[in-house]
């Protein structure tokens, strides 16, 4: 089994992750190809950072991600491919894969990165403003076919990382950052369960109380609910509702979170 | 062939889709997954049931459809899986599958119901907001892979289902609620064309009368008119344009259908 | 290998892509189905024909695309098939395969075209609206099964053009109107690259200048640029922005290149 995972800000309006399907199955005719998404906003590495992040550990070992949110293309930016445990990666090197690498790093999985450097493993003439298709799309290919890493370019050892803006530590409890707003509205941070079990403590945004539950089952429809969403992490929630439009809420806006006193 | 259908209310956005494919994958490789719509409006369990009851005939026997428009994940609903016919379906016990079960009722068709309680067929530790991606694709990468339903879960025989809106006969006529709005703004009913048969008749939407023609190229462009749809029901559509804006009809408004006199 | 990609109008809410795959798994069951786009706006022809015209070369020989944007459904406009070189494409005959069929004339590659018009690989009693599902799919079907499209329909030698805007030369450069506005907000114009080749020249939307570069890299994000795209035509572009909303421009509106004085 080969799969090869896409994940863009291209949109599903133009054809462009089509393009790049007609590309591998060229030098892959056996590949099966995933869409992850090609919604992420355009440009915003974050949130492809996050989708990478929480999407590589359900698929098969093996497994090709290619993650094109790419304000850097038609600039200096690398272009790299990564073996992060038993899955690959490729893409530019803006630090989509940072959290991706952290995972593996807190695991102790192996790690190897490559800049790419081969040509003859991309198209002919790759473009200046299109190499998801020119030379992302190919690249995955010959992986899948089996194409060793080190053919496709010179090992590298510092991708570049972004600044994931981290849960803080406070006095009485946490400060967390709403990191991702989904289809559904709910508001997710990068604070996991851990730091949270064994300690009594209330959710705040702004001047609302929120009460933590276990499962939206907890409530009634349209309640507000703070909860541990199903990537282990405190996420703020409308049970069968819009908790971003409810709170007015965004990426970047902060969730406190105070213990009870003992 | 072994084909997966997904449909969702999941959005394109956030990469869940593609999670529950790589889940599939992981335990049923030659899986071949199609993305039915993962676009229901969150929590339209009526427009679940409607994608699905349209969709199921025209895949092979064997296809097995997940269905997760689930406003009650998290809470005492059961989660179960179906034979009808001969294709499966798994998802949400919430009324999803009411037409497709009326459809294989009225046609004779065999069918059998289990409730999903055996856990070794789940990922683990399965979360309480995400059974798309735990319990229901795994379960449906099972089933490709040959599991038997009685393995699988219980028996059972009173699956819930929805009052589907139902067009009703009047002294002249019929009153046909407006079921579905699709992307071209066609407004669907779910009165059928045997409804009508031998029978003139005029249809009328509040103070507007519609001409009932076979088919788009009996009029010009911009004008509205009634038809027997695709799915062999009474719709409402603009030739090139879009009904339900130029009527603002929206789904549970009434189409009236008279009789001409004799 | 047989893949079919396909390319409509039908949006992603109501299932229809999703009903045409089932359709043909079951006539050819080791079909693998791309999805090119089903986001062209409502009827709009040239942006299909764009669509395909940007795609079908990076796709491998054998391929059958199916284009269905379908103004015409209902009406006797006539449903055809073509091989365009090593490719075969499916869908009405109202204009969709215009630019692919001059680039293959350009390129002296040879096209056969037929009339779709034995019905025995169709679905039976093919519906008046929804030919995707009922015409299209199952003749795409066939001929990836092998079919030779003279056994699927008569031979035909015009089939209906549109006419695209094309790039006029002025005294002192040329006018190029916006064929396509991009999930980005690029504009893309029809002029190619060769036309510009040892010309210095300088570009102009109405009274806004933009400096012509070889790529984004060359200029500060936010910047307003005219570069030729990934496809060797030249775009107006803003680097890490939309143009589109920058301009407030719209397909129609004219780009204008006048040659610098020597």
């Amino acid at each position: 089994m080969k799969i090869i995972a896409l994940m863009t800000d291209f949109g599903d309006r133009d054809g462009y992750p089509g393009i790049m399907k007609g590309v591998i199955w060229s030098i892959a005719p056996n590949a099966q190809i995933a869409d992850l998404t090609h919604q992420v906003e355009p440009q915003d590495i974050l949130a492809g950072a996050l989708t990478l992040a929480r999407a590589w550990k359900y698929y098969p070992e093996g497994t090709v991600f290619v993650g094109v949110v790419d304000p850097g293309v038609g600039t200096g930016r690398r272009a790299i491919a990564a073996r992060i445990g038993t899955r690959y990666f490729v893409g530019p090197d803006n630090g989509l894969l940072t959290i991706s690498l952290e995972q593996a790093e807190t695991a102790g999985e192996p790690v190897i990165i490559v800049q790419l450097d081969q040509a003859e493993f991309w198209l002919p003439n790759p473009s200046r403003s299109f190499h998801g298709r020119d030379i992302f799309a190919p690249v995955a290919a010959h992986i899948v076919n089996g194409a060793a890493l080190e053919k496709l370019g010179t090992v590298m050892r510092e991708p570049v990382r972004l600044t994931i803006p981290q849960p803080t530590a406070t006095v009485g409890g946490w400060q967390a950052p709403i990191l991702h707003v989904d289809h559904f509205g709910n508001l997710a941070t990068g604070l996991q369960i851990e730091a949270l079990e064994g300690q009594g403590c209330t959710i705040h945004f702004g001047d609302t109380e929120i009460p933590l539950v276990l499962t939206f089952g907890d409530r009634g429809p349209g309640s507000l609910v703070a909860m541990i969403d199903s990537s282990g992490y405190l996420a703020v929630c409308v049970v069968n509702g819009n908790a971003a439009q409810r709170l007015k809420a965004k990426v970047g806006d902060m969730i406190d979170i105070r213990y009870r006193p003992a």
